[in-house]
């Protein structure tokens, strides 16, 4: 009763006008002017067609690489795995529930068996994964208050969500982002074996596995495939895999559509940030106040 | 290179014994002593058996109801539902991606079709939304630093995920918590239709929507379901839903296993957040220093 009466004491001192601006985060990101939206460069986008589904749907991934601030070692042999159709007739090899889904070779484990890479990869170091991803990055100009229980503070940098400390920044693993997957350090991945979050943004992972990009679209092809029986949820046989026809940047597959996402730097985005921040659309009586920086993602959409 | 000398050196510097005490989550969990698991009421689950899937096999999906001291008016209307097999013959209708399942009557919101609710069903107060649910909240001894961006601080109670600030404490929308759905205030949910976390954390639920449990196994038979093309992820078409068999209420079930989760009073669980606040397994190379309440899940088991 107390809270209720709050919030009606809150809309009786708010003018009219402030009340009509109250606008959900879908309204802003529908309402966002077409000069707040950035083209993703089809160079960028790395798109995986899995095998039809049981009733013979396509099953289209599309991801978003990193651009540049971003660091580009892993990105560059991603570029080279697509051009070598390596991924084609691989599969999907492990589904682990509240956690990721895995993709590459399955048999990349066993030396004997394991798909040759193509040459020319680069081979980043140990180290690749101690040092932090993104240069030349600057801290948002009123710092945060420390409300990531994982770094200092968060901020947005050209389009992606990176977390901070002294020591440097570095991007975060929130759904749907895309990383390398890899063994026992120092021996680190190649970009080969890939992973998607679908479930609680495992952020413990930040800074000691490489992040490489997002899925934008189709996302549902991967979160909704069965989870695998074995251990770190690998499929037990390999008849449960999920066969890739093919990987390829964007740029090589006729048709794609074009995506852009809202401008981290644009009015809307922050506008979206305040609203995400303090839900006051009709639904919400307790607006939160805060906000993880997994729960205000990006908004990514094909072009208008 | 910085940091890889930085861990070598607290190596060579970390006493023998401190270094064998170094355990992951996992392995804290299988020495976890018998004393240091509760187990849970059978009258305290819920058991949801689905349609078997497309090739035959059973899915069953148990939850967890919240004990005293958590508000119970939400869940002696779901143990009267349970009680006249009231969700038998109904259906899972709603399945969006990183938010919700969402199971109970798909003609809900028709009042000529909706299925009539059994006699005797609390109407929990639109008040009883923004009312906090935990009775006889105790902070934690030392308020931990404000972390949590949806609290002052967070703190475990009864096996429990809790957060509070000045004006109470509340339950937290952690993956797999179940929930009641509801219309807009002041028309609020009666338990019938209830949902459960499939996604990040949607901590922004709390204090607005009441939650009443968590999934403790199958959520694999929810989280892997098709989803829903329709508006917030609802079927399409009636063929799309999965039907739902029975719930009932565990000690209904012959032959149910028993459960037991770890006690959040216990030095084990106390050594638990520890090892998952600074991950020092050897996969890792930069703990995190941190970590939010919902990667700090209570372990539930089937009783050893």
């Amino acid at each position: 009763m107390r809270a209720f009466l709050a919030l009606a004491l809150a809309l009786l001192s708010t003018p009219l006008a402030a009340q009509l601006a109250v606008l959900s985060p879908g309204e802003i990101i529908a309402r966002a002017p077409a000069a707040d939206w950035r083209t993703i460069a089809p160079s960028d986008l790395l798109v995986m067609d899995l095998a039809p589904d049981a009733t013979g749907k396509a099953r289209r991934v599309v991801i978003q690489l990193m651009p540049e601030p971003f660091g580009q070692e892993w990105i560059g042999n991603i570029r080279k795995l697509a051009a070598a159709k390596w991924w084609d007739g691989l599969a999907v090899n492990r589904v682990q529930d509240n956690y990721v889904v895995q993709w590459g070779d399955p048999e990349a484990e066993d030396k004997a068996k394991a798909k040759r890479l193509p040459a020319g990869m680069a081979k980043p170091s140990a180290d690749g994964y101690y040092l932090l991803q993104v240069k030349d990055y600057r801290a948002p100009p009123a710092p945060r208050p420390k409300i990531d229980p994982y770094s200092e503070a968060y901020a947005y940098q050209s389009g992606w969500p990176v977390a901070s400390d002294a020591s440097g920044s570095w991007p975060v693993h929130c759904y749907g982002m895309v990383g390398v997957g890899r063994d026992m350090p120092p021996d680190t991945g190649t970009g080969a074996e890939l992973y998607t979050v679908i479930g609680h943004s495992p952020r413990h992972l930040d800074r000691n596995i490489a992040l490489v990009g997002r899925v934008i679209e189709g996302i549902e092809h991967l979160s909704s495939l069965p989870r695998g029986t074995g251990p770190l949820g690998f499929y037990a046989t390999p008849g449960e895999r999920t066969a890739i026809r093919s990987i390829r940047i964007g740029n090589e597959v006729g048709g794609l559509p074009a995506f852009e996402y809202l401008a981290t730097d644009s009015a809307s985005f922050t506008a979206l940030l305040a609203a995400r921040t303090n839900r006051r659309d009709a639904f919400f009586v307790k607006p939160a106040g805060g906000a993880d920086i997994c729960n205000l993602p990006v908004p990514v959409r094909r072009a208008q």
